[in-house]
């Protein structure tokens, strides 16, 4: 088989061969057309294989300790006798061509282990791109048996929320800051997050931790919609203290149980589907308007129109439609 | 002139005749295409007459108080010389053909005023057209003089956000609850809006009421983004003992002239208008997707099987893009 071959790679995946997979992931990445058409035959073929890991999205402000949380996680997971996959999406690998998070001394302890696999994954170009590749890297980890895969994001820009549509549980990491306030806490996040864990909790940071907990849980209560199941619980951890790892777990493994009960983990994965589906017709759509270069050359000369309500938004979205 | 000529309805709207601005939005909510013809270039015509009103979104749950919150914000406004238009987007409208804001007996008190002008806005049937023809009303009343437009939304679905795009300032009104919580605070409202208001603050309300305020103030305080100039201020107000009217229009223009002073409100503005134009370009995308007949036809067929895992979201959205 040659690497032009999708079999190449589907089979090489599916014997859980750990090269072969950094070179599907690789392919999957790449931007050249040639390479996205065996792409494609590869996620098709591997699609079957697929759906069996417990997915898992960490998000954290940096500082807030994510990656030595992830390793004690990844560590314990490990012990217990999960495969454990850590996708990183990290936004700076859009500007140097390459990932800091690609950075091998990070996650030293896991990195060598057999049981995982650790990965940085670009975060797109595009806006509705943020993760597309992403979610099929996820596939491809899941397809090679890793049963635990863990997406991780610094939650800028629109990539938390694009997590949120990829996984089955979603976890805020903070930190307390020195009232009653959380650090960093970002739009949005109260309200993807199945669980939120105040990280650094330990020696004098104890009190701190103790009011944002208490805040954070009246604020959480607030914005509760009374007819989802699951009350997002509030935890604290510590890496120095090497507390929380298994706390954390045992929510989530408490989530998926009732999810499952209720049938809405085999909703909310089928929802995530088809939400996937339209978001890469949506994306479809707007590469085709972007690469229309009558279109294109247009842009700024009706968008300072419009700017200065020289013409209204709708004879402007007219125009460029008009163009299509 | 006849009805056929955008200039007896941009005439009519300059020279401020009631009646003809109440059948230049009618032209601008119909959907047949020969009045959208019309209603484009009356739009046009009316662009340099708009914008100088200041633009207030007003949302809360069925049972808040908010028609008698407006009616005796909007008597207190007209008493000090204003001219208001009140466009309440009512999402019942789309199912019944009518709307059922249009309720005459609402608002009794301003409905005969001659310097206010109450209209219910339909809330559009496809998800991308949420409040496209309220934006549209706005324009209209602005340029026929009104100097304060009141969007009161019920805030269901997308609405809310959209109206949020469109004013300069969002106010959510609340009502407490038992305990601490408060009743119905939807998803994403704390983040949009520039200031809430607890209603009902009266009698043997009050105790709640300071409760809710307290923990509201907490959780707001810990969403805030800290660059962000403006810190939404927690009211509460009072239908009852006639109280808080004032107190809301004076956060209003302290937060106008806030805005004015660091040039945010322009360029508020104008983000808005650009915001505008490329929702107007997707839902445009969008409609001539869905009423291609070969793709709709292929819909429940490829949402079925990617559901169930047969292909993946990519090959399905891949399918319907290449009959487009």
């Amino acid at each position: 088989m040659t690497q032009q071959d999708p079999q190449y790679y589907i089979q090489g995946v599916l014997k859980k061969n750990r090269r072969l997979l950094s070179q599907t992931i690789t392919l999957i990445e790449s931007s050249l057309e040639e390479h996205k058409a065996i792409s494609k035959k590869v996620i098709e073929g591997l699609i079957p294989y697929t759906g069996g890991s417990i997915r898992l999205g960490i998000t954290g402000v940096p500082g807030a300790g994510k990656s030595t949380f992830i390793e004690n996680l990844g560590t314990m997971l490990v012990k217990k006798g999960h495969k454990v996959a850590i996708l990183a999406i990290d936004p700076s690998s859009n500007r140097a061509g390459g990932s800091i998070l690609g950075d091998k001394t990070r996650m030293g302890k896991l990195v060598s282990h057999e049981d995982t696999f650790i990965r940085p994954s670009p975060s797109g170009l595009s806006l509705g791109g943020v993760g597309s590749k992403t979610r099929e890297s996820m596939l491809v980890v899941e397809a090679a048996g890793y049963d635990v895969v863990i997406i991780e994001t610094v939650g800028v820009g629109q990539s938390e929320t694009s997590v949120a549509t990829m996984v089955d549980f979603y976890l805020a990491l903070m930190i307390a800051g020195a009232g009653d306030e959380l650090q960093g806490i970002k739009k949005g996040v109260l309200e993807v997050a199945d669980a939120i864990a105040i990280n650094k909790a330990d020696g004098e940071n104890m009190d701190q931790v103790a009011r944002a907990k208490h805040s954070l849980e009246m604020a959480m209560q607030m914005i509760m919609t009374p007819s989802f199941a699951w009350r997002p619980p509030v935890l604290s951890c510590s890496s120095v203290i090497k507390n929380g790892s298994l706390e954390v777990w045992n929510i989530v493994l408490a989530h998926q149980k009732e999810m499952k009960r209720t049938g809405q983990f085999e909703q909310k994965r089928r929802e995530q589907s088809i939400e996937w589906m339209w978001a890469l017709v949506k994306e479809g759509l707007k590469s085709r308007f972007n690469e229309n270069e009558s279109i294109s050359g247009l842009i700024p000369f009706l968008s300072k129109k419009v700017s200065e309500d020289l013409i209204s938004p709708s004879a402007a979205a007219g125009e460029m439609l008009a163009l299509l």
